[in-house]
């Protein structure tokens, strides 16, 4: 089975230390305790769900944008994949979630999109057409990897309420050794990129792009609450 | 002397009523009745023009991306105009207008971005990147326009407070006339943009453009007053 | 059995017109004339292949650039379904067949890119990034839809050699179902795209679009005989 | 007076070094040598300058695509004063360039691109977009600094025709102190972008780039010469 290991002093692990304390704002968010006792409001995890799927869509724009600035046929391959998982499996999967929740595939095409998703996905996207593959990779990794972090914490929590939950699909989707598989490589991928393009000199503004990348997740999650208030 | 004038039926006043009651929620924002009659805490004030600085360097991007995006050397030549103005002049005047307010060039470097700048900046730096002149031109417009309108329509107002008021400079720069021929050329500029690469059939996409970038300016606005409870 | 057939008053039909004499000069060249009698001397065909392999890598990076440039899930996974067969199925075919040709892989990934691959590959990428989704399919229509052109035509003259022809695979690979569906699918689009991003204004520099990448194409078939005597 | 001196062990000087045997075949070019001796026949001359004029134009894009990926205030401000010179100053000594040798600005509007213009410019545009700042400045370099290092090696050589020859304007613009400052400047620029965003792995792919692109520079020469037999 894949556990959700980050090897000490790798790059990530770096630049997760260096986003404190934003990090654990962001993977110990109220919405991400209310997830995992089952006491989050669902009205809250309904506009999450209908955002996340505005969401994915430029998540898979941002992987099309990494094989478009991809120097190899490897790292072409590698974010075709990532793309087309999206596209194909986890929008598909989304879309069956969503029926589940009461929300149709409709509704989904014809969300307003909300300012926190809005300043999440175009951050990605602008970073990462400013800078290079490893710009890009750094404003997607806390998404990409902190989903896993969360849901292997969860699913290793006993406080975590595993019967009756109505977030239990969402905690096993992500604890999943699929998910993890993905989330741990996306992590090692990044001190392959850190090789091929990282120097000191511009680790400061890598952290700036991980670290806003982690405020706007914090916001994500928020965008949730807020909901229940607007 | 420029007067504020958008023509009747031209795209933007199409576009400007379509994208109501966002428009009025972005000219008429509490942020805007507040510089009309001084009322405004200077707190607010602050954190919006620390947060323009980031703004404007976001803008003068866009500005040159619009000439990268550009066909001809005259729209080369338009939109390179504008990104010196940002860069050489309005910049140049923000980092003075900040100093008399006690934020010093360093401050302004040393800023942590507010998520309503990222989103309003990256959609537009996105938008633009993503479509054609004519996307990126009416993501910006809401902005370059707006702006305009705004300040007009103050210095216009009786009830607006000339004397005593510390917005004045704001009100006289935005409401001056070099600022208005740039205004009202926008606007003017859109309707060639749009003989150009227009159709019916994209219209209702460059309306949510749009009226997500109004969205966006309601939310810049906002961030000012959230400043003061934040 | 697919049939290349492309509609009358189509756009296609209508680029492809009013490119001549260079769409003749592209699908009549004496490169395909070679490839259908034979003739083609072996030297000329290995360099085309060897520059194919580089020009097939960026054609999926532009087909991940249309990804990126969609606007809706349809676009991106029509865009994305093309880009996977790119890297996935022709480029492995590609290796396959040139291995055939007694080039490796090792080879392929060490070769020195042709001027005329580098003009035709880079014109799309940087048209497809300047310009909409609409200007992208135009750039790259000329190579999609010619070589099911070609290939169609070639099948069906009497004259082509099919008995010991080497070329006969390259022949059949491209006027086969799954090719040919791809070219008229391509074709299609093109009318589809029109209706949403066209009018009429921008219709000369589309057709400068077409007519230049049909151009390349013209250039990337001399670059094979060139090859001879270089 | 400006000197064109090129530090020796720079990350120019080491390119150039490592663009062999290239770089000489760009810089000693028999196109550069009739310019110096005055014998390059005015046909040849007269398809260069008009194809110049089309490869300004996107060099002012590249520069305007360097304002977007800059990190900085300072670093937009160096690359839009580039591009303004050349929007504002060149293309027009350009026009005024060109009237004399009888084509005027309606000629230059209409003009074909010549496939070796279109390799370079699009080369360039897209391997600034696909990478950061530094592989942008890597591939415009071998013009910028390699035009001043032609001239100034040229206004040197006892052997250049300076009575007579109509090329001396053309020499003299390139080797004079304004051009020379921003050749030199451009040369030191990279040793700064090496040092922020360069690193050893990436050191073989920046050469690549600086490599294709003198290789192209080579093209656009030889472009000129082949318009005498096309």
């Amino acid at each position: 089975m894949s556990a959700y290991t980050i090897k000490a002093g790798s790059l990530f692990d770096r630049l997760r230390a260096g986003a404190e304390p934003h990090w654990s704002a962001y993977t110990r968010h109220a919405f991400v305790a209310g997830l995992g006792d089952g006491s989050l409001p669902e009205a809250a995890f309904r506009h999450y769900l209908q955002q996340d799927f505005i969401f994915l869509k430029h998540f898979a724009r941002a992987y099309a944008l990494a094989v478009y600035k991809s120097d190899t046929l490897e790292d072409m391959r590698a974010s075709a994949g990532v793309m087309d998982a999206l596209l194909d499996h986890e929008m598909g999967l989304h879309i069956k979630y969503c029926a589940e929740w009461g929300i149709s595939e409709a509704d989904l095409e014809a969300l307003d999109e909300d300012p926190a998703c809005m300043a999440y996905t175009r951050y990605v996207l602008e970073r990462g057409m400013a800078g290079d593959l490893l710009d890009l990779k750094a404003a997607l990794a806390p998404c990409v990897v902190g989903y896993g972090e969360i849901a292997a914490r969860l699913v290793a929590d006993p406080d975590t309420k595993t019967q009756g939950n109505p977030y239990m699909p969402w905690i096993e989707m992500y604890s999943g050794s699929e998910y993890i598989d993905l989330a741990v490589g996306t992590a090692e991928e990044m001190d392959a990129l850190w090789r091929r393009y990282g120097n000191d000199v511009r680790a400061p503004r890598l952290q700036q792009t991980f670290t806003e990348a982690t405020r706007l997740e914090v916001g994500f999650w928020q965008m949730g609450l807020d909901a229940l208030t607007a």
